[in-house]
């Protein structure tokens, strides 16, 4: 079978068309018609070949929605017509501790969508049946694609460290991520704060936010001590992270979905310590949790606020991306 | 009353004999006529005034082991005549969400034992009831005044993480607090390896580790790279803690009971958010889990290694301290 899809051939290239042939089905595979497929930015990542992994021609594309067109022999969990998304991951070992203990996206095999195989900028794309989710029939499909990865990674976190809907979250950085951070925050039942440009003071309260913190402002910042049983940083800029910390109320914890790759120059004194705070991270979310997420989002009426380009505009869509002025997702749309 | 106590007048001192009066008990306050008094690195960082808190003259001491020799009216929970410990907090406000959710060690008006009132080198300690832990019979009461903050120091992690006996511990630093840490760990049903030196490395076998690290090996620690589910650091000193954080296993922990003044400087990617690593801290522990660690201590027999020095030594055992080679902890025994 033959499918056509959008690459790159070279880092930092510009999309063209591009088809290749998938081979016969594996029993535990399962081909997806895509429908639409969401830009994260770990897509431009790899499209510019930041992180040394990509093999080209590149095929992008890993917040997949669309319905099932064939399934390997031993699928049991979707059946052709299904509607199911797919996202960073499109694979995992299935045997080792994390993939037997429910964290497969800490699988050390995990097979990520666009590295090693061609994504969802396609016609088609085909993925190991584990690493494809039901898309819950009360969710707008069209618009659930960012879900997949950039939504799981701010909502995992939120599952991780247990978070109750009585606590108190902090947001920071209302992008891509972020959007999605005071969504859920909010509809899980919890004071969420955006912290935030003043530009976008509005938007973050229609999306959930009780209030917001000028997130440029070290005063204010200073202000919110001991507010926070959750910060979740989606950032991928270095922060002052010590006058964060004090923004945690005892027992809080700071995750960082969003990838700073400078180290954080974190102090154990005084408030690490004396009032018992954790900094982690996690990657995306294992399937069990994508499926969670969805189905939250499916009883909240959650979408990402997406622009769409129809697929063939990918060009364009990256275009915009790199301009730093999509609010708050792109979506495109399989013509 | 009069108390007789040794005090140190400036900082830096010498201790001498000292005197000082204590007025009527208030309802909820507790005496103890000191038996023996551990000796703890923060003692020390007190008479230094390293942290700009102290008041002189100060009576050092907060592990406290001793016999009730007066209870106010209204304290329940210890009588006179038993033997009960103290450690870092005299006294919570016992009120607050921390107090009141069983964090009093997270408590902001916490009142330490040796700052605004005087500590345990002494023959009588005046507490807040709700500070006093009993001492179980079974627990060698000469041996356990270093479990109330040094002890606990290291166990409350275990309890804050939830370590399961299932787990791979690891200890850096095998001093003071590593050693009881490497004693609890075993115990506790987890496989335990010290970070230490070679010279110390049957001591740490013979304490219950499995196996050891040598800690100045980078390739060591590099070879130990996913094998902990806990590390405890117990240093006061910079390390490579990127190549620490490599250690832990998938949804490892890395807990610095160890006072850090330098910033961790540790990177998000790629281990900490591909392997959903967190690090922390936490301040000695709340009185339910110290009472939870004694009676743990008395059923396996755990005491902390201990030189022991009269009282009116305590110029000796402070120049025994500073020369950094005591093996592991110093216990004051009132004469």
């Amino acid at each position: 079978m033959t499918v056509k899809a959008y690459a790159v051939t070279k880092a930092k290239g510009d999309f063209e068309p591009f088809e290749f042939e998938l081979g016969d089905i594996d029993p535990y595979e399962v081909d997806i018609s895509v429908e639409s497929c969401g830009i994260c930015h770990s897509d431009l990542s790899m499209v510019d070949d930041e992180w040394g992994m990509a093999q080209f021609p590149l095929v992008p594309g890993h917040e997949v929605v669309g319905k099932v067109s064939a399934v390997g022999d031993l699928v049991s969990h979707v059946k052709v017509g299904d509607r199911v998304g797919l996202g960073w991951h499109a694979g995992y070992c299935m045997m080792c501790d994390q993939c037997m203990g429910g964290d497969h996206n800490l699988c050390a095999n995990a097979e990520p969508t666009i590295a090693g195989r061609h994504g969802g900028f396609a016609d088609t794309v085909r993925a190991k049946a584990a690493s494809v989710v039901k898309i819950p029939d009360g969710l707008d499909a069209s618009e659930a694609g960012p879900l997949l990865c950039g939504g799981i990674a701010v909502f995992n976190p939120m599952v991780q460290v247990g978070l109750s809907p009585t606590g108190s979250v902090g947001v920071i950085g209302i992008g891509g991520l972020g959007h999605m951070g005071l969504k859920f925050a909010a509809a899980w039942g919890c004071h969420v704060t955006a912290f935030t440009s003043d530009s976008k003071r509005q938007e973050a309260l229609d999306m959930g936010a009780h209030d917001t913190i000028n997130s440029r402002d070290p005063d204010a910042i200073k202000a919110a001590a001991g507010r926070f049983d959750l910060v979740l940083s989606t950032v991928n800029v270095p922060l002052d992270w010590n006058a964060v910390l004090a923004t945690l109320k005892p027992r809080g914890r700071l995750m960082m979905p969003g990838a700073v790759t400078e180290p954080l120059g974190i102090n154990v004194l005084p408030d690490m310590m004396f009032k018992q705070l954790a900094v982690g991270s996690s990657p995306v979310g294992p399937p069990v949790v994508i499926r969670q997420m969805l189905d939250f989002a499916a009883r909240h009426n959650i979408a990402p606020v997406n622009e769409h380009f129809p697929m063939s505009k990918v060009n364009d869509a990256f275009e915009h991306l790199r301009s730093g002025k999509v609010r708050y997702r792109i979506v495109l749309d399989r013509e």
